[in-house]
């Protein structure tokens, strides 16, 4: 299979030009044009539990691929599987059951801006609406692998090859990113082939016709216009996941980057933001209703949210929404009973404004963790849980 | 089986006074002597990467259980099973295959004492030597689980009763403590019913005949003494439950506390002490090699351990060791593959001595969790992970 061009092999044109993107809402906060890079206004996030499709969102590393048609996509699984397999679309959604998931995606870079203040940082400045919650469905991976008889006391690692070409990759293979076998086979861990994103198909900027969700996992796993599945030994050599994603130690910047030491990320941490007020509104005096999201990884859940007026002397619990069930002051069962949960938790509380002032925000989740105070610096920008802090102004009189 | 006495029935002697203690090494730190409450002076600690037994902390609740026999010893198992079992010491030794797992345990009260300067806290006054690392045997508690034929779609927890009788205990069973049975039938989670530590027969301390090791979780957890096992569908109601071990919010106190608010606290956050020095130590200018341990919950693994010794402007890596081999620079195969890692690292790094001074340390585990600056105070004083911070004092000449 060596030297094999999986995207044109699965369906796709080549396409190493803009001139094929596919049209976006003008709602959307554009921080890289090409590749099409983009967040959602933090203030539209809380606005409901599951983020528009066209709201979502956007990370992409190269144009948007194109599929020649709907019928001729395949997706290959093969490696250490006893049985290599080519599915069609529709084998994806007749040979095997359908299964849904709420999960939250965060993109590792996800607040990006607020760390590069610190020192400065490449990457795409990512505010704090490169998050989302949706539901996804798909076949299970799972199922996938155990139809191609995976041998799970060989392979230990499970590659997925996308069919974009980003210019960071050496080889011009397509996106690549991988998991651990042990990930992909529980069932608790929900690991899904997805098609369908909030009950509608993909759309092509969400990884048109199909899509890996890893729940629990940064952005960045969960990779868009699958193509193509390896089952391995060793984790993916791919420039994603050994030469970015890394949460290298602050003491490291291009100059003595060793990409070697520190595993590439995985696991969401604890974190927790403030999307209503945005940072720099002018308010008068008087209650307002902060509202904000918050997530962990390892399907946990967010225990509390705190919130502190008086630079953080004093913090207030917030009122939490998971879904339509207001969480506080009731220990929901599944926590108790070990079952795991991939959504986002929305937040909201009446404070009392009185500006110039500073809104803190900090989570803690059902394992006892919660977030640093500053952001831990790092060359890749990635992974800022720190407390969220929005600076509100006075109004001003328009005389 | 209501109002059956199960201490009794498990072959132990009554036991609520304090005059048939085991002997203790003078060595450790007695928090509290009735119940004995003991910390291993945390100097020792870095020492060896398993905590010999008799310098091990001490978590006791109420006397010391008296074993009448071994041969009196029944474990009784029941609730939500097809097959009840009642198993001696010598059926869970040559019926069950034996499981080895290095572990860490750490009482959810440590570093009490530091949390304890914000606003008083009553309970063991714990330093930071309630933590420690050991090699347990034992039994698997899922096959125990699968013997007495758990219905998992029936049962959602499994209940642990200790021989001891802790004064809160209002229904005065023993000590009651249940963990998710989701938990307990994954393999890879480990839990243990184990008779021996380190090698050896468990000591009287430290639950002889039979305990229970849930790696990942609290100490509280951990039942000794162990008696019975019961499956159910709720979380058990004991106290240690329902009203202690629950990182409540800093608001409530002694006079507006819900109990019901907070789920019971099961899941290690990430953690990280010094240890050698000591708190206020006196020594003079030079190089010193600063020593500690690390640890965090759920089978991650420490990724960092960083120190500051100028108030927190610049962090240092510290070397970790774990077992014998030293693991910077290395990314270990299993954290990639996603195996779990129960134990704890040691970390050492010299830094330039200059009192006087503060030593500050913090981790980073492998899911992005890092701890926060302050402890979040709580009415229990239970899982204070903040930054770990050390004075240092000039050496006084002595004229």
């Amino acid at each position: 299979m060596n030297g094999h061009i999986s995207y044109e092999y699965a369906g796709y044109l080549r396409t190493e030009k803009y001139d094929k993107e596919p049209p976006r809402r003008k709602e959307l906060i554009v921080n890289c044009e090409k590749p099409f890079n983009a967040e959602t206004r933090p203030d539209l996030l809380p606005r409901s539990f599951y983020v528009p499709n066209d709201l979502f969102f956007v990370r992409n590393h190269a144009p948007v691929p194109v599929l020649r048609s709907e019928e001729e996509f395949r997706l290959r699984v093969e490696g250490i599987v006893a049985y290599p397999l080519l599915l069609s679309l529709q084998d994806l959604k007749t040979k095997f059951r359908k299964h849904t998931v709420t999960a939250v995606l965060q993109c590792a870079g996800n607040r990006r801006t607020e760390m590069s203040r610190i020192k400065p940082i490449q990457g795409v400045p990512w505010l704090h609406g490169a998050a989302g919650n949706a539901v996804w469905s798909g076949a299970l991976l799972k199922d996938v692998l155990m139809a191609a008889g995976v041998y799970p006391n060989k392979a230990e690692h499970v590659e997925f090859e996308g069919a974009d070409l980003p210019p960071e990759e050496e080889n011009r293979s397509g996106y690549l990113a991988s998991i651990p076998l042990k990930k992909a086979l529980d069932e608790d861990q929900e690991v899904l082939l997805a098609y369908e994103m909030n009950g509608e198909i993909l759309s092509r900027d969400h990884g048109y016709p199909l899509r890996v969700i890893v729940p629990g996992f940064v952005g960045a796993r969960s990779v868009k216009w699958l193509s193509r599945i390896i089952c391995k030994m060793d984790s993916s050599e791919g420039f994603f996941m050994t030469k970015d994603y890394k949460y290298l130690p602050s003491s490291m910047d291009f100059g003595n980057v060793d990409w070697s030491s520190t595993p590439p990320i995985m696991n969401l941490s604890v974190q927790c933001a403030i999307c209503d007020p945005l940072p720099d509104t002018k308010l008068s005096q008087g209650p307002y209703k902060v509202r904000g999201y918050a997530l962990t990884g390892k399907g946990d859940h967010i225990m509390r949210v705190e919130l502190s007026v008086n630079g953080s002397k004093d913090w207030q619990e917030a009122k939490l929404i998971k879904g339509e069930k207001i969480a506080n002051r009731e220990i929901p069962k599944r926590i108790t009973a070990g079952l795991k949960d991939w959504s986002w938790v929305l937040w909201e509380l009446v404070v009392d404004i009185k500006p110039p002032m500073v809104i803190m925000a900090r989570a803690i989740d059902s394992a006892c963790n919660t977030q640093p105070e500053v952001p831990l610096w790092n060359l890749r920008g990635v992974m800022n849980n720190s407390w969220h802090k929005v600076n509100i102004l006075p109004l001003t009189s328009a005389l």
